[in-house]
């Protein structure tokens, strides 16, 4: 590193310790230590950002921090999960900036603050490829109350939170032979793509009524299809997934883009299934919550890919069903 | 990524599951769960190592596996924490290998099953970099009872685990212009530098008698400074500090190492402040744990650098007292 840059523990003290919570030892330590409310489980999940893979080395530090957060954030959401903290590994790339890293850690004390997950601890490492940020977060439940992906049954009602394909369509928008959407739709879907809104307040509803749940971050139709796991199937209607105006704008000029918003990824919204007679109370909570829900299905017997319906009453085929990273 | 290598959820099921302990839903979920035991804390602690920062990029993969497990299970060792599970973020470059990946993960299970630590879960990612593996480790301790960096005090005495500046050696041994050693002791030293022992089983000791304690990663001379905050200070007698035959070798062929074995890191083992009253069940108890201990030196009442001493008095400057890798 050159000598104008500072070191790891300098970094730490100036930038990091700031946002410690409790149990982290004001980042003085090797470890944090975390206990769950009593009659709690801890739920663990780690997730990475990957500049160029996952987000554009572009975009806003604040930004990028905000996604990496929001993105392990969704996961606890869809399990039911209260956020406790989090850890942060950073590996810096060899031209990193102290202005980078100083917006970064805004972005992060804001985001951290928002979501009310403090830190607790992390590694900061320096390599010689692209920026990469892995969180581990963590949350609690209620003792064994942790909502699985797999458990969905036959008769099950299917639900989405927020809008479906926003953020696909706002990556779609950032590359070359884009529609020309109006600037204000073609913000809302960037901005879709750059800031996940992990469903939080949603953990406590799906905790009460969701038999299965997971966060939608590779594409609708795949993350159905891994919900499901081949014991069972599903029929989506494709009129009732619920879309922004600024994707409804989208897919007027492009209806091809169809298939990018319901494959395409990087939703953060959480998809359960919920029993029918559990349904009004769910639906019931979710408004009390704030959260907007939206029934696109029913889970059914078979073994088959679930079937996403048109109104003309055929099965819309996907080329694949959901966007890799990897 | 070509066609012929598999996918991230077929990895996942092919390499990883099997790894996976209670509460990992079988890598088949967004998270895990993870409940201490009744009446203890979590201690969470992260470690990430890089290709050709913190390891060869030639070095076998079973060897890379334990090396990213072990350092983070040095933490826990350290905080007198019982490991309890850990999370994997994995970095692929472009060049990466299935033979590369069985490699790994088989190192990874042996070391996961001689640490009595299962894996919970994991993010798989690829990147245009170097190789980056991140560890979450999850350790258990009774309620209120991990052991801090820092709350030395005067008068306690210095005791570190094992034998120091082994894997510094060893570092410098596969460098240009190193000493020739006989290959018995050469093979040695690079076993330390690849392989960490965390020292577990001194974890109930540590608990029950020290004060402040921590791992040595960064070379034994900052890291007591750093266990010192720069609230007191101590003296350090060199002659104690207990080295293998292999370095003393090392030493006695080219003595300008000593300076390396002092402060040049990746040690992974333990250092701490125990109470004179405390001291002799301490060693009794490490005994019993099978753990070699050496009594270095006397933390003091004051606020200068830790001093080293010399055999004939005099103290040992260095130009620095810890690596950094950052």
């Amino acid at each position: 590193m050159t000598a104008d840059r500072p070191g790891e523990e300098a970094l730490i003290a100036r930038y990091f310790a700031p946002l410690a919570g409790p149990g982290a030892e004001g980042l003085r330590d090797d470890a944090a230590s975390l206990t769950p409310s009593p009659g709690h489980d801890l739920v663990v999940t780690v997730d990475a950002v990957v500049a160029g893979i996952h987000y554009f080395p572009g975009d806003p530090p604040a930004s990028i921090a905000r996604k990496v957060l929001g993105v392990n954030l969704s996961d606890l959401a869809a399990k039911g999960a209260n956020p406790r903290g989090f850890l942060l590994t950073l590996a810096l790339p060899g031209d990193w900036t102290e202005d980078w890293l100083a917006n970064f850690v805004e972005g992060l004390r804001e985001a951290s603050a928002a979501f009310g997950c403090p830190l607790l601890g992390g590694d900061t490492v320096r390599s010689g490829g692209p920026m990469l940020l892995s969180v581990t977060a963590f949350g609690e439940v209620p003792m064994g109350a942790m909502v699985r992906r797999q458990g969905a049954q036959p008769g099950d009602r299917l639900y989405v939170t927020g809008t479906i394909g926003d953020a696909a369509l706002g990556l779609v928008l950032q590359g070359a032979g884009a529609p020309s959407l109006d600037p204000e739709s073609r913000a809302v879907l960037i901005d879709r793509y750059r800031h996940p809104q992990p469903r939080l307040a949603l953990a406590p509803a799906l905790r009460r009524h969701a038999r299965a749940a997971m966060d939608v971050s590779d594409g609708l139709a795949g993350d159905l299809a891994k919900m499901l796991g081949g014991r069972i199937t599903a029929r989506v209607r494709i009129a009732d997934v619920p879309l922004s105006a600024a994707a409804r704008q989208a897919l007027r000029i492009d209806p091809s883009l169809l298939a990018t918003a319901l494959t395409g990824g990087d939703d953060y919204e959480v998809l359960c299934a919920v029993p029918p007679e559990g349904s009004d109370a769910f639906l019931a909570e979710a408004r009390e919550a704030g959260v907007a829900i939206a029934e696109i299905g029913t889970v059914e017997a078979g073994e088959g890919p679930a079937l996403f319906l048109r109104q003309d009453g055929n099965v819309q085929p996907f080329e694949r069903a959901s966007f890799s990273h990897f």
